[in-house]
């Protein structure tokens, strides 16, 4: 189907679009606007794109009705291009199909049970106890420990690590060298300054439909689980701690830090770089803008922002801006106040 | 003894605990005071967690003379209830106990030298010149550069990398996806606008019951080596850069950056997200909170914070606290002066 | 000529300095100014460390016209010495030199071409239709996914992960655990408070000289493709997100993070910990400091810093050195004020 590609006609009924063009010309693939050739599909989310409609070559964009009319070539009218975009490229770059089987190169051990229809590539390790269900895909250079589970239709990509007694759900995605199930970080301060191990016993659960990125770890449970549930989006670089519970469809941009048993509620949105402190609980519909700290819980739906600690976003950004004018502000002051007194802050070099 | 477990007279003797119970029942694991059951131990360390101390079925609790009153089930008396906890997992749940010799799959080179009692697992590659001693663990997929040396009891989970030169102590532990040994970051400037590599010819040398977390890299030194002194505690995805020196039993959480040739003194604590600069000094015993920017040199034990630059941790509190109601504040300053200046904040679209 | 090392004559003229010393006395290698043996090259480019000039025992000492008068031992005198010295150590310290060939353990797809010059180290897995030109090397453990493009010269570390389509240029060095190509992170929300993965087609193209530090992540394209542009440095743990273009000989610290379809111009140097917003314009020659979060567009060259967000780095500075007495700035806004209004600030506890 790829290459024949799929009409426009098919595209409209499958997706409940309304199509402006010939409902039998055909793509086989997805194109930025600009790029697009006729056997490409483009699409306009970003209102920022939209100089483009008038000269794209793509054979059909999806777009919504207000940008139809700027749009030289046929459409594909939705509510919701950006989803309907997405849906339309999972049918025309589905992901690659790899035989089933274990590569000669893979070490599993004999104690632990790989469904016929999976595909195990080069230098996998796969521990004793793991059951690898159907049409899982583990990438070359994977290391399974022991009892490692993962449910049907789960890919991991190249050199990731699950740690002993992962419980991976269905259809998850596991980009390159990411980890799941390490060590957390725990230890008692002895009476001499130094530090005693403290056994992390715990385990990582991850739901269905969830997503982690290259170079993401997640530490197991100190005592109890670190528990990601059904349709969480983690991206690169993450680092969720022990016995983190991350609520279903929570979506967390790269870098950001979860500290140790902070319990994250459902459909939150955690940008880049956020680091949230241990031992909170962040609601449901929570979302906290880039790079900020958050270390109090948040009981109330709303947009938080902070590089201090987080607050609710409307303050946070007029005090930033008048951070901006501080220095103003504070020789102002001095001057409300009269040259009778000294400015501490002129004693001192500052730039 | 795992599986019969210890008995609580025996623990009491051996952490010396007061035991209220009876001391021939018996426990072999470890759980939370709200998942325990009758076979096993729990602890309270964190008031938080205290109301659970009514209903609890553990086998006993260790927690300290002021909860012991609460408890409806044998406690374990003692005045640092985390650091028994942390003495007695370790007692019940001790590392795996992994079969001496290597795994036919392992390529290790003739000129390396392996201890006989040591664990080489599946796909392990070792360079010539390495020296590996008595019972330590190398995981699946880990790579040994040439020359690498590893004291006794010191275990590798999986995919580590360990460049050229690395010595590690006894007793460490190195978590999945690390790095050690890894190129510094160094380039001279060259006269139109370019990079020159400056070869990274010093290596990393690491002490005994050191911890490494999962995804965190450390560089080779520049010239000189990177040190890592006995007992520090690094977690996940932390940087350490070419040259750095971090004295014994400090401890970092996720996420920290410390740039090159910063020397950090023993018994410091450094939360997450921390960044330091490079060639600085910071004193032993100093206390880091979370996602502070240290960009001076610290002389004073103390506790530090700040997301502009750190500062001593009561002052920040109390400026941030200001911070959140800074834009009352220029409005305030504003009345003051009175009407008939114009306020330039007021210009500009702040939300 | 390691062994013997090399005349400091020949160093002169090679490298464009003024001796002053025996030019046929020998070098071998380069150390600290502090450590360094008669047979070593050292430099000073710090002032931090022109103490040492008087009782170094360095062979010789690349230095500038200034420092040169205080030195006890031969120099080598260049207005650049921390560029020549860099010259001088790659002379003293090449890459080892790798035997051409492929391991017996790596596992390279039939239809993938390999320079019979390439070195391939054991454990390593290439894909099909992957191309690694001359003198390529490819270290233990590395993972090449389908159709992988390796240029002449190009040197990868250990565990690696370059994804389908990767492209690298000439003489780039790749380290350990870096993954260059995973998935981008793109959602689309549906109706019901989940997200439909965009399917990420695009690819990365990396041009020559380019460096990429251990564990730094770099996605593919949604649409079109992620560009790092000829001479790009990144350190550790940097994290590239999809369609973001890096501009010739830009340089970034370790932890940085750079949101989707960010466009970075030419020469910039962005520091650690640095954030930046996707969908935006850096122009050359832009810096920014450490920490700083970047979330509007720069079209200036300058120094840029902020952790609230970027601003021009010297207004930063002095409202940074406000913001560390804000509190005292606040109560004397309420002395001003008078005692007839109460403080909101002192009804809350702050410390």
């Amino acid at each position: 189907m790829e290459s024949r590609g799929i009409s426009l006609g098919e595209l409209a009924v499958r997706f409940g679009c309304k199509l402006k063009g010939d409902p039998d010309a055909r793509v086989n693939h997805v194109a930025k606007l600009e790029a697009a050739t006729p056997d490409a599909v483009s699409f306009l989310a970003n209102p920022k794109y939209r100089a483009y409609l008038a000269t794209t070559r793509a054979g059909v964009v999806v777009l919504d009705e207000a940008s139809a009319t700027d749009c030289s070539v046929p459409v594909l009218v939705t509510k919701a291009p950006y989803l309907v975009y997405a849906r339309i490229a999972s049918v025309l770059h589905p992901p690659p199909n790899l035989p089933p089987g274990v590569h000669v190169s893979a070490v599993v051990d004999a104690a632990a049970e790989v469904h016929p229809t999976a595909h195990i590539a080069a230098n996998v390790v796969i521990g004793a106890g793991c059951r690898i269900a159907a049409r899982v895909v583990i990438g070359p250079g994977c290391v399974l420990g022991m009892n490692v589970i993962i449910a049907q239709d789960t890919r991991l990509m190249a050199n990731v690590t699950l740690c002993d007694g992962t419980v991976l759900g269905e259809r998850c995605i596991i980009n390159p060298n990411a980890v799941i199930g390490s060590e957390g970080f725990g230890f008692a301060p002895d009476q001499v300054g130094g530090w005693v191990k403290v056994p992390q016993v715990g385990s990582v659960r991850i739901g269905n439909d969830v997503e982690i990125g290259a170079c993401t770890t997640i530490d197991r449970g100190a005592i109890g689980d670190t528990v990601i549930d059904d349709g969480v989006k983690l991206d690169n670089q993450i680092q969720i701690a022990h016995n983190v519970h991350i609520g279903a469809h929570t979506a967390m941009a790269a870098c950001v830090g979860i500290s140790g048993s902070t319990v994250i509620g459902r459909h939150c949105m955690i940008a880049g770089q956020v680091g949230i402190a241990g031992h909170l609980n962040i609601c449901d519909n929570v979302v906290i803008t880039g790079k900020s700290m958050v270390s109090a819980s948040i009981n109330k739906p709303g947009v938080y922002s902070g590089s201090l600690h987080a607050e609710e976003a409307g303050k946070f950004r007029r005090n930033a801006a008048r951070f901006a004018r501080l220095d103003d502000l504070a020789k102002e002051v001095r001057q409300l106040r009269g040259k009778h007194q000294s400015d501490p802050a002129e004693n001192t070099k500052i730039d």
